[in-house]
């Protein structure tokens, strides 16, 4: 049975199930079944480097293109009470190396994602000076 | 009037408003209003460095002691619908530098502020190779 292709977010879709689909599939580069999570004009923000996305085929393609072994997976997700914005913290394996990741999702009206902004913060030595207040893990 | 230093989070507290004092308050280094959002047993935990804090007390020392004439506004706030776990976009201005930070914040029975993961991603040059498919802004 193969019905990722053809499936809908639906009207009635829990962002939170999108979300944890997207993910799933995005981590088995299931790309007919993460294509069908987004809206066609759905817009992809990376504010960190200034970078947008229009559309879903772009947004695909950059996706599939995406270079390196990266596996993903999904540490919490907030969704708001209207349905329509979630926050998601990933943790990304890149190579070996693990990777935090923020997304801010928003959805149109048939569930779909049309919305979303990408955060990847990387790790830095803290600033001296607060050793007093902190433990390391 | 100040009752700022004596008000309470309250059984009833909207996260949403909750974090809205918490923000202003860090802005205007008015330390009694932040410290009524939060909880005794805090949690602050900064994943990049690996630091935790733990207690009101501490985390208070680290904010009034953090270096840098740094200023805050909230650019979005998403909470979840049993109000217990919020997640927030603010726009930092550091020394005429503008800075994107990510907030998980988790809220406890009386409404107040008991555990806060802070995400500091930091601007970078976008890797070639897709340049087909972004804009710039």
């Amino acid at each position: 049975m193969t019905t990722s292709a053809d499936s809908s977010a639906g009207p009635t879709a829990d962002p939170r199930a999108t979300v944890g689909r997207y993910w799933t599939a995005a981590d088995l580069r299931d790309w007919d079944t993460f294509a069908a999570t987004l809206a066609d004009e759905v817009v992809y923000d990376l504010p960190q480097t200034r970078e947008r996305i229009r559309g879903k085929e772009p947004y695909l393609a950059f996706n599939r293109e995406y270079p390196g072994d990266w596996r993903v997976r999904v540490e919490r997700i907030v969704a708001d009470r209207d349905g329509r914005q979630v926050a998601v913290r990933t943790l990304f394996t890149v190579d070996g190396q693990e990777l935090h990741a923020v997304h801010f999702l928003t959805f149109d009206a048939q569930g779909r994602i049309d919305g979303i902004t990408d955060f990847w913060p990387e790790p830095y030595e803290p600033p001296a000076g607060r050793e007093h207040l902190v433990e390391r893990y």
